[in-house]
């Protein structure tokens, strides 16, 4: 099974259960994998200071310094590598079923109302799309120009996504985002039952890596894209998202607007491009 | 287009937008139709209160009303229909694309901290999986012990709420949630971009409607179940809950220790069944 080879953290991520299978020819029991789904707690705290918990998210265990330290990044709680000490993990010592806490510390004091502002722009009319966009517009770095890259190349990239997921293999059950550079290597691949937590866990490993900005790099996630998706891809400086399905009206307006290159339905032969398609020739 | 027919409240759920197609027969363009994602802003507050802001969610527009309702009613924010005044849904005269926020008046002091409360466990550990567990144990239902249904009529049930789906069939970027009878008779169906926000409408709409809890009721949806699908299915008393493609562990563990039967991977001529098999009849 060379697909399981790749797995990046084998073990945690899917559990063998019992199920009841009713088919067409009769009854049977047997034993199938499931995705693990269990919930992290992400903390942050400056020198000397208490913990803040910022938040809870419902994930799939492996990764789970990237994926705190991604969600800090992509939220704008964390502003660069260079603020991060340590992500120490909780797991570590407590067994792989005990505690979910990830504890990420700064070099800095850590201000916990920036998350509660970053949800509720300061509109005077509660929450508005343009007050929305607007935000993402403020925290996301200038687009550089970023590659053209051929139609072919995209046209690769499911297939070698798909040979780079391993544990969807075995569970039928979860979402996968890879980063690619512009000839269509796959660099990253990171797994979650939760979309928005696998591209939190690319760009916690990128920034990690210090490759962030991802100025010339191409994300591909498994299924749609939304608002959340897009958010986190132009705050990492992507300039190419591409899905395997439907993008939503707002996941269009924060690509339109910040200049991202978006891809929709690349399966088969075929694509959309919904913004920016000069970055795709379609001759090559 | 029989389908269209059955959209719950057509018009804004899906705009129409152009798109470059990159095909092998070349480029093209032509206008597709894209879900429509916006953000919502959930209020509540008792009388004389000021608001308090409880959640904002990236919704499909529609049945906004019910999103709030149900939401409130799955986050253990609100125990009973009776205790719901009114909803004021604040799109009325300011334009569909304008500011999305409901307000839910209450009966009662509206107390914002138990969101905190519900999502922080008093565990003194943080947040574990069992802690999650005793959670949602607390706030649902005693569970009845609810119909006995035949393996036809569950593989009767994705065919009937594809007919139900309207936005689907023109977008393919929408989960769907249906309510169905004991018999397979399809009640109701709402759509959205978020899984969790598809099942809350449907929520909002029975406890609306005063039939909460679902102790009789089937609920399918589109996609994967997760721990939060559960959650909302447990607290509004469905005993029987399934779905096209794969659980997590933790919605078998939440249904295994809640007395729900799951199903999943329901599609074609078999499914599977992960818990408490014994509402099901493979004989019919």
């Amino acid at each position: 099974m060379a697909r399981r080879d790749v797995a990046p953290t084998p073990g945690r991520e899917a559990a063998s259960v019992g199920v009841v299978v009713m088919g067409q020819e009769g009854v049977s029991e047997r034993a199938d994998w499931i995705v693990v789904e269990e919930p992290l707690e992400i903390r942050a705290r400056g020198p000397g200071q208490e913990p803040t918990s910022v938040a809870v998210t419902m994930r799939t265990p492996g990764h789970d310094a990237e994926l705190a330290v991604g969600f800090l990044y992509t939220e704008g709680l964390v502003g660069s590598r260079a603020e991060i000490v340590s992500t120490g993990d909780w797991h570590a010592g407590r067994g792989p079923r005990g505690c979910n806490i990830v504890e990420v510390v700064l070099d800095r004091p850590f201000d916990g109302s920036a998350l509660k502002r970053n949800f509720f722009a300061t509109s005077s009319c509660g929450v508005c799309g343009k007050a929305t966009l607007d935000q993402v517009a403020v925290r996301a770095p200038r687009l550089e120009p970023g590659p053209v890259v051929g139609r072919s190349v995209l046209l690769s990239l499911p297939e070698a996504l798909r040979r780079g997921q391993a544990v969807f293999e075995r569970t039928g059950g979860l979402h996968a985002a890879g980063l690619f550079d512009a000839d269509g290597t796959l660099l990253a691949v990171r797994e979650d039952v939760g979309r928005h937590n696998a591209v939190d866990k690319l760009v916690g490993h990128a920034l990690l890596a210090g490759t962030v900005p991802l100025a010339w790099r191409i994300l591909l996630v498994s299924g749609r894209t939304s608002f959340e998706i897009l958010q986190k891809a132009a705050v990492a400086g992507v300039p190419i998202v591409c899905a395997v399905s439907a993008p939503s009206t707002l996941a269009i307006s924060v690509a339109e607007r910040l200049g991202i290159t978006l891809v929709g339905f690349l399966r088969g032969a075929s694509f959309n491009v919904y913004t920016h398609a000069a970055r795709v020739d379609p001759q090559r």
